[in-house]
């Protein structure tokens, strides 16, 4: 397989090929955003609105991006062309740029575009589902997608050792999100309630309560402690790669296993026929 | 004047081809550690100090470093013989290190040393002073160097607005350290106090309580409230590049203008004394 290309400042080039300079605030600062989609059956998936998020984030950070939207969906059509993959995720980074004296932004923003090879999801959902475990933190600047993981990449050993899949954050009691998803529960009485604030809002979370109702689902976006956790009925985590993920369990609090006739099983099958729907809108 | 030198994962080379490649950890995650120190007639001052700051940083984030203590100095002594530079600062920086899925620390950490001119620090203390606006945050990591200046980089504009000159970050009322220095209040009754938790405990701050009692100044390591601020007779901040900087104003607290019979001011001419004897210590 040749080696794949991605769009770095304005020039499509071999990913190995590609390097930033040290002084870029992304490296010297941790100063940068980025977003992430997926590609499936060569179609970028719900890509208008990550681009949208992207546009936002960059905003809110004062970053700027010297592509206009319809030059940004220019160079997506073509590195998705080029590098010929049916089944991908992009990745679109965006850092401070060089600086001069190593703080302040002094220079022009630095704008990667790259793909990478992901399995598709399986074709059903995600069996048994993940173990989460609760750490207390709140991500800085939550509502933008910074390229902030500090946190979440230290704790990588310590969920490993604790035989858990994830990090379900929460603060004074109260749960936000894990590091790369959203989290939902379903009450006793089958509302589907996710945390409103605090979070990053995820795009498969913006598609999921669209489109709840139309499936006879109320949807709920407000505050979860953990004890809500503990009367939930069902959980799961949303993220643009892997859809719905079942979650068994978090820290002592454990969960039915999986049903088919679960109000997770309604919501993933009715997600799997509007991302196909989204598939065939982009063709 | 040739082109600066960096060290660059075991080689010399200027720093303007110094480049990382994208995968990085660093830059897509924001997850490296750096230290800073101040190069003044040509000794590298206080390095031991920063020495093991860096590598009890990078244990704290599970970073490796690739040299031994003793390479690590080898390194910067003929840096700086190849630079040339009497007055100076060394940046040493480690980063995450490439990552085959973009998330998890799958390769070695890239190791920069790089050397930037910086003006000495001036023969007096800086007057008028620093104006400081309060910001609530709480750095995560707070005892680690980490790369993290998200927050600090992104309120920059907002520093500016306000006409002030940096940022006391406080939670709850209590407040910790400015975004590169350590914050410092003299009480009415002559006592040295800083805050003793929630901070990145400084060098200059390390030597400024070691020396404080040598000219008969009691130093505490305390919580510090807003009010204890108000209270306050005198204020100042810390760094490795600027020794102590008095505060004028923490927003509408203002103190009196900078004296030379002020506990500042010993404070400061002490540090200086210590300073030159670091730097024949270092001959």
């Amino acid at each position: 397989m040749p080696e794949l290309l991605c769009f770095l400042n304005g020039r499509f080039i071999p990913l190995s090929e590609a390097t930033i300079p040290v002084n870029d605030l992304g490296l010297q600062r941790g100063y940068g955003i980025f977003d992430f989609l997926r590609v499936t059956d060569g179609a970028p998936l719900f890509w208008e609105d990550h681009l949208d998020r992207f546009y936002q984030s960059a905003e809110m950070m004062r970053l700027s991006i010297r592509y206009s939207r319809d030059e940004m969906r220019s160079i997506i059509k073509e590195l998705l062309q080029r590098n010929g993959l049916a089944n991908a995720g992009i990745k679109l980074l965006l850092t401070g740029g060089p600086s001069s004296d190593g703080y302040q932004m002094t220079g022009e923003t630095n704008l990667l575009i790259s793909e990478q090879l992901i399995p598709p999801p399986p074709d059903t959902i995600f069996l048994p589902g993940y173990k989460l475990i609760s750490y207390e933190h709140q991500r800085q600047v939550p509502e933008v997608k910074t390229t902030d993981y500090l946190m979440a990449i230290r704790l990588q050993p310590w969920v490993k050792e604790n035989g858990a899949d994830d990090i379900l954050y929460h603060q004074n009691e109260m749960v936000s999100e894990c590091p790369r998803s959203n989290f939902f529960i379903i009450t006793k009485d089958d509302r589907l309630v996710t945390p409103a604030k605090n979070i990053l809002k995820g795009i498969t979370r913006k598609q999921l309560l669209a489109i709840a109702s139309n499936i006879g689902i109320h949807a709920e976006e407000r505050a979860i402690s953990l004890n809500d956790v503990r009367n939930a009925k069902e959980a799961f985590i949303t993220s643009s790669t892997k859809r719905l993920i079942p979650v068994t369990q978090v820290d002592d609090i454990f969960f039915a296993p999986f049903s088919e006739v679960s109000v997770t099983a309604r919501l993933y099958n009715a997600f799997k026929e509007w991302e196909l729907s989204a598939i065939h809108g982009y063709r």
